[in-house]
């Protein structure tokens, strides 16, 4: 056996690096004669740990002193209600911005909650570009406008943030959480799920401009208001130990990298390589995504006939390419190239394509 | 460097087997060329492994089938939110028996969300007993009740399930999960974070009656409604991979201790030999709770004055016995002695308490 390229959507690939360092770890952890699994999040050595994450989150991203750094429990999905229920009451209006499935996801958390407007959709079209933010139906005087600056699903990835004025953005960033430098001052929140860019499943991450909690007015569960994990460095209960721990390691190597700026540069290069390889194939594959709005992390696509796609992914899995298949919603192939996907595994899997349309052409 | 016994109250102690058996399949699980955290929960290697894992604990506990087994996202505190959303609408009333802090947390958490009821309370006693059953004051019709069999701070534990008639019992488990044989028929819903008794933090279990659940009539997000996680195999949304997988080696290493009832026999002589030192050292150790209500998983302890416990503590910890200290809401120490805690290590807690006492006292 030996390990795989893995272009996994998410839970998805992480550095070899640090899965080796939590290898070597596992029974001892930092001197505590115990796994980090096994010691209290209130302990010393845990506390530090933890902090040195968010520290480490906060120097990559350059993220506000007026912006808290929440790691809670779940995954983005979670986060789309408990959003709503944080940033306003019941009566407010919030506005959202389809591109996706994950933003009717997140509508579909929101109406419950409050009031919602869907300002602008690129369903009809089958979301295959972005809405032109000039066209936007927003709501004045909104709670907060909602969006998903990169769609996992069907490959659709913001490279400008959208102007909204003075409304909060709130954006679902799961899929290119800390992919390429962004302004974090120009967001309410950003928030998503670990297991994509960041670490294990189990972990959601919210950055939230401080001034927006604690002004919703509603009766909330003391465990759903975020506020309550803010004020106790998200330790409100017992935190997911162990993926925060892997987050932190992540972190460290993405430092090691040179950064979000490298890392960027990088996932642009990865992104670049693998665009020219479908358009360059003479139209044997195909993505179907306006290039201005081509996602760097989730780039989908499709073989000349769908009877070949079980053979393009058996002989990927046997060439060392893992986790191909498309999403049933849009089918066809998806290579998800997250910041921990080498440049060399998009060379592999952008040569292994070339030699296939080659075979079966 | 070598691994100390951890008294921890949780996150805790975990199985060495298991974390040997994770340490070795770190970075490549079962064959899939890439960690268990890398691989989609929705891949054919993943899905056995949970099915594996509920199979296992339905036979472990002897589950019916009428019964849902769900694995969620946070931990116990997430779930005092969730089940009375998803038990009953919010005009219905629900009884809490208060036998310390974690039950006076889950009322915190029900009362924005439908009519509470203090049914008893060992609060003014200093929750050092459980009050009678037959004293409780319940509410006729009431949507269900709500206890704690084991209350982790302080150390109580019932050892009879309370007879409530028709009305549905919700207990909160988390802390003596799979201690001993339930008769899981008796309850409502049993659900409990897994960072004690099952695995890492970050995972909840939750064990609900089918009928039970999609009847409270609100208007919930899809992310909070129970019965949605439910029809999806607890992968509504993606999952905690690592803390199920996990789990899963957990359970395997139950069966072949011998399962729930050679487990709970060897809680019971734990616990047994740990009371027999505090109650057999002349009053330098004393346990507060009444004997018929001491925890077979928690056991608080004081010295003869409160000057000894750091001593206690230092000393403790050169000898490899951790996480001793008691929650600060008690004090003095508390030995956390949960399924993975050998009985060698309660004999090393026993005899070094011996030996302090002499030389302390």
């Amino acid at each position: 056996m030996s390990r795989a390229y893995n272009f996994s959507a998410g839970p998805a690939a992480l550095p070899e690096s640090v899965l080796r360092q939590v290898q070597e770890e596992m029974l001892e952890w930092q001197g505590e004669r115990a796994s980090v699994m096994e010691v209290s999040h209130r302990g010393k050595a845990f506390v530090e740990c933890a902090a040195a994450a968010e520290r480490d989150l906060r120097e990559l991203m350059a993220i506000p002193d007026d912006y808290h750094v929440l790691f809670l429990q779940g995954g983005a999905t979670t986060l789309a209600a408990l959003l709503p229920m944080n940033l306003a009451g019941a009566d407010a209006t919030a506005d959202y911005v389809l591109t996706g499935h994950w933003g009717e996801k997140a509508l579909d958390n929101a109406r419950p909650l409050l009031r919602t407007n869907i300002a602008a959709s690129g369903k009809a079209g089958g979301y295959v570009d972005i809405p032109p933010v000039g066209e936007w139906q927003l709501t004045p005087g909104a709670a907060f406008v909602h969006y998903t600056p990169n769609e996992t699903i069907h490959g659709i990835e913001f490279r400008d943030i959208p102007d909204v004025g003075d409304v909060p953005l709130v954006a679902d960033v799961s899929s290119n959480f800390m992919s390429a430098p962004i302004d974090v001052s120009r967001f309410g929140v950003l928030y998503g799920g670990a297991q994509k860019n960041l670490g294990p499943s189990g972990l959601a991450i919210a950055i939230v401009r401080k001034d927006l909690l604690g002004r919703h007015g509603r009766a909330l569960p003391p465990i759903f208001e975020l506020q309550n994990q803010a004020k106790n460095d998200s330790m409100f209960n017992t935190p997911p130990t162990f993926a925060w721990y892997v987050l932190g390691l992540v972190l460290k190597w993405a430092r090691e990298q040179g950064g979000t700026a490298a890392i960027g540069e990088r996932n642009r290069r990865k992104a670049e390589l693998l665009y020219s390889a479908i358009d360059g194939s003479g139209g044997y594959y195909r993505n179907a995504v306006a290039p201005a709005a081509r996602s760097w992390m989730n780039v989908p696509f499709f073989l000349p006939d769908a009877a070949l796609d079980k053979p393009f992914l058996q002989e990927a899995e046997a060439a060392g390419l893992l986790g191909l298949k498309g999403h049933r919603a849009v089918g066809g192939m998806r290579a998800s190239i997250y910041n921990a996907m080498p440049e060399a595994g998009v060379q592999a899997l952008v040569d292994f394509m070339a030699d296939f349309a080659r075979r079966h052409g």
